[in-house]
């Protein structure tokens, strides 16, 4: 889990929203998420992730890119292709991807 | 709990990635949500929202809106910005906020 936000971002840079909906915990899942989270942080041009997901509901995870070749060499890589055909087999229900370009973005940090 | 995930949306629109860290369940916060989510259905060209918290660990919501007209009409909502002031002051540790513009999504459904 991560317990950190990604903060420092300057934009221009990009987001990789991926919402979905799944069974808790299905088979191979965990251990596939923790080799691609391995595979995603050694993509030049990665700048973190955050994710989240309500027990027995949707779960969101953002990825954040310097830019769209960084975005597309992950979109394309191999492990990762091969994981999300898995997942349409045997995970998911559902998921949706959304590909934006982030021009504005702030926050807040407890001091 | 949003239990479906938005569908249908074509590009272009915006996202509005709002990502924290809180302690679970603070004083009046339950109320405030309510009260907020009513509001924004009720904005011309907001397209509707996800949202996921890992107990103990980050909230992500997104919330998808036709164009910035609609997403900045939101923004300097009266009772939006006085939720987002109490936030600061009394439910978050941090958060964040990414505006983004998709020119490109995709999605899976089971059959």
């Amino acid at each position: 889990m991560t317990q950190k936000l990604v903060a420092g971002l300057e934009p221009p840079y990009y987001t990789a929203v991926f919402t979905s909906l799944r069974p808790d915990a299905p088979e191979g899942y965990a251990e596939t998420l923790a080799d691609l989270r391995e595979r995603v942080a050694a993509v030049p041009g990665f700048l973190g992730y955050e994710s989240a997901r309500t027990p027995g509901g949707i779960g969101i995870t953002v990825a954040y890119f310097r830019d769209l070749e960084a975005l597309d060499a992950w979109r394309l890589d191999a492990a990762h292709t091969a994981a999300k055909e898995h997942g349409r087999e045997h995970w998911y229900e559902a998921y949706s991807v959304h590909i934006g370009k982030v021009e504005r973005s702030y926050g807040f940090a407890r001091g």
